[in-house]
């Protein structure tokens, strides 16, 4: 091969591949480049074009229909970050690793790492220069005791500067977040109407179930559009004081969504990542005010009162030292709440509550009224105490109700009622006695097997909750599937472990306040 | 979607990408079974035919002509692993996580694992069954002071046992290992053919270079075929007595190999998984008797004396309960050994000692015979103190060239002698005086960024070493390339840091045996 060869640059093509957030390059193996370079495949290689570059992992090819060997391939989000034509003219090279792996390796053996480690490290990830690999070293790293009180406030600052940051120009912006690990537990969209209500500004932006059974954005997606465009979600706000939608458009602290792709596969989390995770999305979102919900529970993520009081301190520091208003309500996470787990069950349980609806869950409706009522008091002309009164009448007033459809009609609401799933089947107490326990776990595991969230109809209905009564072979819940092969899973699921418990009525599982 | 629609297979297709050690999996967005499973891309997928199954990544492909709807696609690799032809109907199902990663995650949380955690580990290591990021988490958690002695000890006989073992039915079977890091160290094509000559069996296998600018197969490959087949590879041991070939074809502790295709990358080790790999593969080969070679010096991969130390008990500790009659040798590691560094230019010195030749460089010879004299003790029939006059004798009589020319002859001799580069300059000393440091790092990145080891010619030819006198403008070192983008690499290299440092006389970098 002559140097002139060597030196010549390859034709972009894009290659209908979708690889979500692993960018890879296709070359063909007769591609002079390639063995040239000593290329090998998975070998992370910088594509450079226009003065611009990205860094892909590298497919090698053997078919000329796929890539030729006088052009480059990219996946679709590569060809779309690159953002060149195709037929483009570009130059490939090997790629360094990301500088601040040196960092990483530093933590690795032990090393406290400075502010302008995780500038560093957060900036690479977002220049796409990780590996999933690279990631994942670098959390089980700073997982566990791995970062200190500083340096997760460290990582916390460098993950919110790491994309774009909201400003609303108010004085007060409110959000609630809730750690997770409760099915059912769909507070947000009765908090959001009533402290819209009463004028405050909540901008809500929310995701989709990644490991539970339904997130608020697919729950509220039973009822109207959740993807909103960044300026249609504006002039929402602006008109209704509120919004409730999908969070996955806007590049808030983006380097936490690349590393919480990491992080779930792999089933690692550490107090000090989801602190992190948790304080730079709202910092980056431009919330001036926060209610932090931790239920525990002993199947919920946090089964200890001693583990919720640190992981509180740790968010009041942080918060404290990122000047964001910071509150944490510990809850009660010992069952699911209200009745239905996936998406329409949920929404269901929802308008019943905002309906007044005798039929209603007590549980989802007391829950939603106390969250409410402490970011009422985020208001500085409520005075402390008052906030819950004031959260029910706005609820049983109807104004809540109300300013639910606004939201409803101004995100766009849906042409056609979304139905549940027309598969069921009952699961039914083997004794008579008392539920005693209820699995948060197995729940969404029936509910996620039915076909939750992607078949919104899909989930479980609970129809007897901690301390009920049931008598042999009385329905405990209800199982709704879309398919027949999910229906199968979760009921195999079922068969072998249902997650209820019946027992006497002194072993019911206590609430969090009797740990 | 009907039922029917949903349960019904799809047929399998080989997609002509190779994607290295990780099997993809490419499915149709339009494919029935990938809205109904809520597959996503970068999923992991199990893949089951006629009774086997195979883990994948999944890619989501928009484009008939890759995979059409009908169709499940896969990489390379993974095809033939699966083993199967095209068109056969296969099933596909969401992965479930490796059960062994429930270990992983007890040791990122500070757990001691037990054996058969780490045999759990290794086999779903070794069925694919781990992405490259849980290896990642396993690799970080396990790093440092992650494993206790016990543990390393358990990890290197569940990798051992990962796979095939060798069984020379030979009393003694003879290996030796240098841990890396200094450029030029060629010493084991000298140690095999001493060795042999003596009537030992030495069935060597070796790596090719990964991070180096050589690995030992990549040098013989200068000289004779190195790709043997198992069959052919006995065929010469048992004849010769030795070879000396790449030890890529055999399946011996595959984990470790799977392993260290994360490890590298990541630029991650530790004493614990150097000692596991190390003695795995070594077991695994059917050696009894192992020479373990350690250099120390300032820019060797160990830097102390006391680090050194440190790594020749765990080899000792774990060696002997492993039963393998170990002996570990720490050697000058403060400059690279002999004169070429690259494929040919090493295969020259060797070859120049070989014949005795008076230009042969003498640390090479001496450090070869030094090790070869301690293999030689292992031989109950030599006397202690005895072995490296038994070498010399060898070496001296032509006996080591003769036993080399004959596997050369076994293994299959190159057709035609590869030059070295056809490009090359000379780096010079910019003042006079006396070579007092020689980096092996940056020796080692100038011949590599020259092309070697994939372009065989190309390296780096040293000319001056530790203690040299050298006037201003005088050579240093020649660099030889095959291609101009090459020869501008190492040049901009060079132009910036050579690697050599000139002073005076008494600051020449110590031997290990001063630090």
């Amino acid at each position: 091969m002559s140097k002139k060869e060597k030196d010549e640059q390859l034709k972009l093509r894009r290659v209908a591949i979708d690889t979500y957030r692993e960018n890879v390059a296709y070359m063909h193996r007769d591609c002079d480049f390639y063995r040239a370079e000593g290329f090998q495949a998975l070998n992370k290689v910088e594509i450079i074009a226009n003065g611009n570059s990205i860094y892909a992992v590298l497919n090698v090819v053997d078919d000329e229909n796929i890539v030729k060997p006088a052009e480059l391939g990219l996946s679709e989000q590569a060809f779309d970050q690159l953002g060149l034509e195709t037929g483009f003219p570009v130059s490939v090279a090997q790629a360094e690793p990301p500088p601040s792996m040196d960092a990483v390796r530093r933590k690795i053996s032990g090393e406290r790492l400075m502010p302008e480690d995780f500038f560093a490290i957060t900036s690479d990830i977002v220049r796409n220069r990780y590996s999933k690999m690279e990631m994942a070293a670098f959390l089980v790293a700073s997982g566990q005791t791995g970062l200190d009180r500083e340096e997760i406030l460290h990582l916390t600052r460098a993950m919110t500067e790491s994309g774009d940051r909201l400003d609303w120009h108010e004085p007060l912006v409110v959000d609630k977040h809730c750690i997770g690990g409760i099915p059912g537990n769909r507070t947000t969209m009765l908090v959001v109407p009533i402290v819209a209500a009463h004028g405050m500004v909540m901008p809500k932006t929310s995701s989709r179930a990644i490991t539970s059974p339904a997130g608020t954005a697919d729950t509220m997606e039973v009822l109207c559009e959740v993807n909103l465009a960044p300026k249609k979600l504006h002039d929402v706000v602006r008109k209704h004081r509120a919004c409730l939608a999908w969070g996955g458009t806007a590049k808030l602290a983006p380097a936490d969504d690349i590393l919480i792709s990491v992080e779930r596969p792999l089933g690692i989390d550490s107090q000090g990542q989801m602190v992190a995770s948790i304080l730079s999305k709202k910092l980056a979102a431009g919330s001036t005010h926060l209610l932090v919900d931790i239920p525990v529970g002993p199947t919920a993520k946090v089964r200890h009162m001693r583990e919720a009081l640190q992981l509180r301190k740790l968010f009041e520091y942080i918060g404290d030292r990122m000047s964001i208003h910071l509150e944490v309500i510990i809850t009660d996470g010992s069952q699911p709440v209200g009745h239905g787990i996936g998406p329409v069950l949920e929404a269901r349980d929802v308008m019943q509550v905002l309906n007044n609806d005798p039929l209603a869950p007590s549980d989802l409706r007391q829950k939603a009224l106390r969250l409410a009522g402490r970011i009422l008091e985020f208001d500085p002309d409520v005075r402390g105490g008052y906030g819950y009164a004031i959260a029910r009448d706005i609820l049983d007033s109807g104004r809540a109700l109300q300013k639910m459809q606004d939201l409803i009609a101004a995100q766009g609401a849906v042409k056609e009622t979304i139905p549940v799933g027309q598969l069921s089947y009952e699961v039914c107490a083997e004794q008579s006695g008392v539920v005693t326990q209820i699995d948060n776990y197995i729940l969404a595991k029936v509910a996620r097997l039915a076909g939750a969230p992607i078949d919104k109809g899909a989930g479980v209905d609970l129809l007897k909750k901690l301390g009920d009564t049931v008598e042999k072979g009385e329905p405990l819940y209800r199982v709704y599937a879309e398919y027949r092969t999910d229906f199968n899973f979760a009921k195999s699921q079922t068969d072998t472990l249902n997650g209820y418990q019946i027992g006497r009525p002194e072993d019911v599982c206590k609430s969090y306040m009797e740990f």
